[in-house]
């Protein structure tokens, strides 16, 4: 029997109704004879509302004890879970990480999970049982819970379904694929229905908040193939009809899979730059700016060092908003007097839009097509940052959606690419 | 280093301020130099959100399935004591019933402890930490969650309490104490300083909702000094004034502990009369009304049979109100018939008011002094039923709240029998 794995967002679980509906989409896979995993997530809301209250208890909650508070989101949306596939008439079981057990590391909060057992579920299923497992958590050595932080969930997923050797990995949630971009900034935008792995990668590293990273990466080591799609539609449609829709992340290299060189674009305005003014262009120097800031184990995203001009240079990177305080500290208290900066610009107006496509790598001439789009409009590049399969420019936010719009446009993004798949 | 354990009921963990609470007298005591291990039940209106939430999802939840559900209740309530503790800058710990473990059998929603483990108890005590431990559940033999039903929290600190051999077992709640009968009926009701064991399972089992039973048996069978007080008192009163307060349950044979032969009255509305009449006067006739009764998990409460008048008797015997419905069919469907009675008559307005007192024993005229009194009052006693140490009587509900003023005048409960204890 074919063996697949259906991950649910908080929304989708986000009420009696909901929960409900799950149920009868998970029945009508056990029907048409598929062994179905179910991993949910806790009810929309939940989690913040128990994180809410511990930082209301404490101002510095421990690690350990708020995994063991979040912990329970999850536990009770499997549970509630389960008594609804129950009530269509499937047996059911939910489990806890700690129960099955899904193995990780004491990393409380944003623990990694290091290995699954597979034999209590793989028995239960051979007994026709739909399993249910409480995503986002597992159990550590000395048989503490942990939890692998925020997205936990499609992590969880992932990973048991490499575990288990399924078929499928399915994630649903309130978005019904990967699009070109985002259609709330391009209207045009379309659904892909199938994305490599890597371009998944990209998209996901640089914003898109479809799938957690780790997920993707977790994918991509084990090879389980993931499909995102909706959890609105009606639950009833034909299985058959269910496995083509959302968008299918693969490891294969199907030519069949797409002709578009660039397949899509994220942006971010999650992005402030710093820039050191006069800076002397000696060797070291590069260390000498960013090794505090990596100590205070800040995440540096792009780097830029201009080029030399009578022995002093202007060094730029670029930060998350959430590290604007602490980098502006650093630089301004520890750096700037030592490297012998003549000045510190901070510029938060700034936003990053990329180009992501593996069709790059055998292509010529992609990047040069963005910035040739982006100068046609009037749009000042101030950083690049390349890699095999994405191209990103740091720009004024103000220009934003009209760079994505133009990009969208000038890659063709608005017109089917696909090969047809099954028609 | 002695040990005490504390329980803390759901009005005491009922917000975050009343946790905060709970955690500074937790403070006190481990800074007055005892080990402390906490016992907390579900913030108060969680199990019923939860079982709720069950219930509008199926009709019929899985045992197992809501056991996993509102386990939920105490892991959260546990690890948001033990950050609150912590934010108290004393070393805490949460752990739940699994973690322990507590072990039980495996009858889901009312599950018994068959053994707990102290061993990561004692570690986590012997380096200076406070544990909290989940109260209402544990696991089984197989490693499924169980709980222990309502009230099931006592329970867990009083099995904890005898595991640990702790000096005892505190159950910390909105009321003060056990009293001579409810203040709201009887405003000279008098707080007890200690009561015997056996005089506390009368009036657990009467009806008094302040401590579990099976709390209360498990507490007679490993001989733990429980204490009943409130919750409600400023924290910081000192530790020996506290260790006074309340009310000890004690398996001291002491004379100082009581002069009065009788100590609480109880009562209960919680009764329903049913009598068979005209029943044939023979043998097996008690078997044949009250076998099906008990065949279809109905517990009886008081049974009364009439002496026999030309050969035929009447037969009356009380339930719980819940009952009522699935009693009458019984009796009306299946029994009536079968044991020839004339006719079956359900009587639900009535009470039980009961007298409670360890000096009975050694008494004589006790129950007469009852008898008079209520004759006094004009109410009429339909039924009766002694013990060793209670005598109850069934009688119109309308003049309960009469009867129990009347003896607890009666029996001089609203005057201070007890010898010093400690001026």
């Amino acid at each position: 029997m074919p063996l697949i794995v259906q991950k649910f967002g908080g929304t989708s679980m986000g009420s009696v109704e909901r929960i409900q509906n799950v149920a009868q989409r998970v029945a009508k896979w056990h029907a048409a004879g598929y062994q179905v995993i179910v991993v949910p997530s806790a009810m929309s809301g939940e989690t913040n509302r128990l994180l809410e209250l511990a930082h209301e208890i404490s101002p510095t909650p421990s690690d350990r004890e708020q995994d063991m508070l979040a912990a329970t989101g999850e536990q009770a949306s499997s549970a509630l879970l389960a008594m609804a596939i129950m009530a269509q008439d499937v047996p059911a079981r939910s489990f806890t990480g700690w129960q099955v057990p899904v193995r990780t590391n004491n990393a409380y909060t944003k623990a990694r999970i290091t290995h699954i057992e597979t034999e209590r579920i793989r028995a239960e299923l051979d007994q026709g049982k739909v399993v249910v497992i409480t995503g986002f958590q597992g159990v550590d050595e000395e048989g503490h819970l942990t939890t692998l932080g925020r997205g936990g969930s499609d992590t969880s997923a992932v990973a048991i379904a490499a575990a288990m050797e399924a078929e499928e990995c399915m994630i649903f949630s309130d978005v019904d694929g990967v699009y070109t971009t985002d259609p709330r900034v391009v209207p045009e935008a379309r659904r892909m229905r199938v994305i490599s792995f890597e371009e998944m990668l990209e998209l996901a590293s640089l914003g898109t908040k479809i799938l957690q990273i780790r997920a993707v990466e977790f994918a991509g080591k084990y090879r389980v193939p993931l499909r995102v799609l909706s959890s609105l539609t009606d639950p009833q449609i034909p299985v058959e009809e269910e496995r083509k829709s959302g968008t299918l992340i693969t490891f294969e290299d199907d030519q069949n899979m797409e002709s578009a060189v660039v397949s899509g674009i994220a942006f971010s305005r999650d992005e402030t730059k710093f820039s050191l003014l006069g800076v002397p262009d000696t060797p070291g120097v590069a260390y000498a700016i960013l090794g505090p800031v990596a100590a205070a184990n800040i995440d540096v995203d792009m780097i830029l060092q201009n080029q030399s001009v009578q022995g002093t240079t202007d060094f730029s990177f670029t930060v998350q908003h959430t590290d604007f305080e602490r980098t502006k500290e650093i630089l301004e208290n520890e750096v700037a007097e030592a490297v012998g900066a003549s000045e510190v610009i901070a510029d938060s107006k700034v936003c990053k839009v990329s180009i992501v496509g593996i069709g790059m790598r055998n292509h010529v001439g992609i990047a040069s097509l963005m910035f040739r789009t982006l100068a046609e409009e009037n749009i000042n590049i101030q950083m690049i940052s390349t890699s095999e399969i994405k191209t990103s420019v740091i720009i004024e936010d103000k220009y934003m959606e009209l760079a994505v719009r133009a990009l969208h446009k000038a890659f063709e993004l608005d017109q089917d690419h696909y090969a047809p798949l099954d028609e």
